[in-house]
């Protein structure tokens, strides 16, 4: 099953199932640009997962971390499926980044990787934004990875048997494949995330573990468009705009 | 004023007034331990200062920053006045770190360090728990900084005209002094971070920021008894239990 989040047109949110493009919602269908499609969950946080592939560390200068390399995004760094997403001004280096999301179904701490996927409701596209200008400069990577709309969600949540254990993770930029990896090259998987992270924060509902992202980011320029693939999830677009500093 | 945020005998949650250690909600008055006093305020994330006391970089081997160090603690290190924080077991170093709060008031974003103040609802004490075996292992401070319990607020949200500009900031360690400084020493001023911070994120109504800790930090064992004063708030007392590993 495949849920989307949507704001009708009368203004209530509803939770409908996403079928060929068409999204049902009781005895009614609606088209997808017939309504606002939001992001499939709430999340009070996205748990982060840096150089969970191999050839991306390598891409981007680093090693292979010994254990998961975690960061964090606020709510506000929620995007939707269909959105246009303002990036920081003034910067040389902005990326998308493709990855698989894991969203949270129960309130978890200290779960075993054997029950890990107990507490998961299901997958979903994750563009894991970038500010490469901040990120390089600070500590911590707030500037470079929790600025508004840094991390656009969706467009469905997809239940775990929709979600092969090889799911292909895609990026596009202006319809180009840029990123095109097995979600097995993970060096950390989700069992194994889950268990990680929730040894030191309980995760709740609508939490969001973004699994970390394959070779090939690439830069963004304002107006481009931007499309990340889940086997088994579908495609979230979004567009940026980057304002002149 | 001094807004304290509680649940009553009944169960109910409610916003009183604090005055002389006694609660005042409508015309009923409380005894603070009749009631359970809750965290002033519900962050949807806490974005906290790193080395904005020169002296406390300092003894830690660091240089003072260019700009703010930021970092982030979700939703999930909230704990509250009175309470017992569980801190991961296993660790060498676990630190108490005395902080002014600022609670925000409105929706904020690209605020002008003119207009800051505007946008904040009042001041707290924040105890920044850190444990530094994992901060210093880690690229994000993640394990090191926003594990469940790791960021005590309260007891009250004290109204800006009741926190001087040199207001002291200080820890006590099973009634020891250990830190002393005043709010005057911070590197970045209270303004200054509103307006970076805005730049980059959208704070809303109950976002904290902690504004970094003075020179003093120090160890904490198991059943400590830690209290942070920032002069003006009042003090935020609890304690720590360190389960063996």
């Amino acid at each position: 099953m495949r849920r989307v989040r949507f704001r009708d047109p009368a203004g209530a949110v509803r939770y409908g199932e996403w079928e060929d493009g068409v999204i049902v919602f009781g005895d009614r269908t609606f088209d997808e640009d017939e309504v606002d499609v939001l992001a499939p969950c709430e999340p009070t946080k996205i748990v982060c997962v840096g150089r969970n592939y191999a050839e991306h560390a390598d891409e981007m200068g680093n090693d292979v971390p010994d254990r998961p390399l975690l960061f964090l995004k606020g709510p506000n760094t929620v995007a939707s499926h269909g959105s246009e997403v303002t990036l920081p001004a003034g910067k040389d280096r902005l990326d998308f980044e493709a990855e698989l999301g894991v969203v949270i179904g129960e309130q978890a701490k200290n779960v075993a990787e054997a029950d890990a996927m107990d507490v998961v409701a299901g997958f979903t596209c994750v563009n894991d934004l970038s500010n490469r200008d901040d990120q390089r400069r600070e500590t911590n990577w707030v500037r470079g990875k929790a600025f508004d709309g840094a991390a656009p969600l969706g467009p469905v949540l997809a239940s775990p048997d929709e979600v092969p254990e090889d799911a292909a993770v895609r990026s596009y930029c202006n319809g180009e494949l840029r990123q095109d990896a097995s979600r097995e090259l993970m060096l950390f998987s989700v069992p194994e995330l889950v268990a990680e992270i929730t040894s030191y924060m309980t995760l709740e509902p609508g939490d969001v573990i973004a699994t970390g992202t394959p070779e090939g980011v690439g830069k963004l320029a304002d107006g481009d468009e931007v499309a990340i693939e889940v086997e088994g999830v579908g495609r979230l677009e979004h567009t940026v705009e980057i304002p002149s500093a």
